[in-house]
């Protein structure tokens, strides 16, 4: 698929397509920041939890339900499309937005995740990251060019560029090898990139040392971009040393520009690490524990198809206005589940889904009060589990 | 479970319980009737479709979906409901309406015909049926008092006689024996019934046979129940024999009270079946063909998952306002459905029955300008594939 020559005639000139954006308000108890990002498909306000749509659907859900929820910005992921149906599809459909007919904000990641994770028999080098599909064992290789290429033709909002994810407990020498070859791919990204199209956030690796995690936000804060992110959190350490590694990083990166934890978390980690000055998370966790029938709920962790709620008739959540909430008690909640209704899928996800972004309209409501930090240890005393 | 003692002090009383029939109109062209069910969860306009709830939920959408597509009554198995979760379970909180939070009208059937077609090791004797779970080999046995019983206890608005539902083309001695025992069994049925509850509704059957079903007909009709429903059809003959049998079969029940045909059917069936004088159909066709990918619409029968679809950007049905075709394009339906994407589901169910229950207040509209047989005209010179 061939784009259109970009029509930038100067590197200072800012592209009608790049986000911007705006910090309102700095936490005067912790680092939480009140900010607002403005794109082309509308304004988010941040701190901000994504909804993970893999494959051109966040998985149970329909866009009719992410508006209810109030969801304004959610993920694909490069390498699930690329693979099936294929960029070009979509493309030549009028691109991802329209494509799963999503009217708000998109963001894409590079597909460099998913081949560490996911690809059969991959291979790194310099060039790229050659793979199988885990699909159909199809071969293919992921450069930062071709995935600047895909994610541009996908035309989401953000767009990221194309890292290594190394394990935060990788050797320190294949974590600078690692970096070194993550800054490189990043400036053969930014070559890539036609900014009147999209705006590409950077990736700042280091695992959890806060020297490399230093090094490497200057190497990648160099390079102009409308955003940052945090790479490598949350992949084999345990919660405390994500925490502090994010405590260390999220301030070496610009204040004024968003800033993005990859793959984070649980509703601990987002609250702690909005605490430290983090913007904009991901992660399926929501979406894939309702799948398994854990929910997250004002009073806990509830894994809903325990036979223990077999006779509940409290709703889930007593203190949440979602669909499910407002509608079933356990007792139905956990009837669907255990008769694998499909139906339960969806009112699990939708629950999950309003905790988390529930959880983070209380925490800018709490940043804009100047008490995150009573926030938070408000936070640390909730219930870890429901009362029987 | 111990029900209150019904409180009727003479047969004559007419229950507050009891559905009631309202017969509006009947087509000046065709046998077509055009009425109203009045029910204790609302009123019905008829001909109606009502949407199977197997186990407490019409598979892959929630209560709120059914409130949009304009579903006023809904269906649940017996069978299905006494195995999982129990009726016992569903009496203690509050009934099936509120297990279910579904707060239109509901119709249970009697068990039987899962007994038949699902469960194993089933043995029929003058006392009922005898059989294992299907789900976990368990012994149960279902008699008409049982049934009535655990409907009554499940509490929908419409309950049905316990019958046996021998296959359309069966032996004539068999039918004559079977039939013969329904007849008693209706009768077991009827003394068992609370009429302070809900309304039981009698099945004639008796196969393709005109003088078993006049027989049968009389017998079943001689008790005076709120409502009749013809059974053992859609049972393994060709759909004209089916339209043909129910054709004698429906001017053999009372005019005065709604004649329900079980189980069927499809959409050429129902605007049949309407022509003959049914006021009331159920079927697992619309739901259980969206989850196969087979989706109904005005131009004919179009099979999502197929490649033809793969780069179609026209909505599935251009005619149709559901949901799933106001919002998305063939080739993003057919692209979540071979993603196997759960949200598949429940899009192309809420199409499915969309189109069935439309089909159906375009029959009600034709009734009321009596002009029916032109709308069957009509639909008969309807295309039966979509253009290419």
């Amino acid at each position: 698929m061939t784009l259109p020559a970009p029509e930038l005639r100067g590197d200072q000139r800012v592209a009608p397509s790049l986000v911007k954006f705006e910090l309102l308000h700095v936490c005067a108890q912790t680092g939480a920041r009140r900010g607002r990002l403005h794109t082309p498909h509308g304004t988010i306000e941040t701190p901000v939890f994504m909804p993970v749509g893999t494959a051109g659907s966040v998985k149970a859900i329909a866009p009719d339900d992410l508006h209810t929820l109030g969801a304004n910005i959610i993920l694909g992921n490069t390498y699930h499309l690329m693979l099936r149906p294929g960029e070009q599809l979509i493309g030549e459909l009028g691109g991802l937005h329209k494509f799963i007919s999503w009217d708000r904000a998109l963001l894409t990641d590079s597909g460099g995740f998913q081949v560490y994770s996911l690809a059969e028999k991959r291979k790194i080098t310099e060039e790229g990251a050659a793979f199988q599909s885990h699909l159909d064992g199809s071969k293919h290789l992921l450069t930062p060019e071709r995935s600047i290429e895909i994610q541009e033709v996908l035309g989401a909002d953000i767009i990221m560029a194309f890292d290594e994810c190394p394990p935060a407990l990788s050797e320190r020498s294949y974590m600078e090898a690692s970096m070194a070859r993550t800054t490189r791919w990043l400036h053969r990204c930014a070559a890539a990139w036609n900014r009147q199209r999209s705006s590409l956030f950077g990736i700042v690796q280091g695992g959890l040392d806060e020297a490399l995690r230093k090094r490497h936000a200057e190497e990648v804060c160099a390079v102009d971009l409308p955003g940052y992110a945090l790479g490598g959190f949350a992949v084999g350490e345990e919660p405390v040393q994500m925490h502090a590694g994010v405590a260390f990083s999220a301030p070496l990166l610009p204040k004024d520009k968003p800033r993005y934890l990859m793959g984070v978390g649980t509703p601990l980690d987002l609250v702690t690490c909005v605490g430290a000055g983090i913007d904009m998370f991901d992660c399926v966790l929501p979406t894939r524990s309702a799948r398994n029938s854990l929910l997250f709920t004002s009073e806990g962790k509830l894994v809903i198809k325990n036979a223990r709620y077999a006779k509940d008739e409290r709703p889930l959540d007593p203190k949440c206005g979602c669909y499910a909430c407002k509608s079933f008690s356990r007792a139905y909640l956990r009837h669907l589940f255990v008769s694998q209704e499909l139906v339960a899928m969806r009112l699990n996800t939708l629950h999950n889904l309003h905790f988390f972004l529930t959880l983070m309209a209380q925490a800018r409501a709490a940043i804009e009060a100047d008490r995150y930090g009573d926030f938070l240890k408000e936070f640390h005393s909730r219930p870890t589990t429901p009362e029987p």
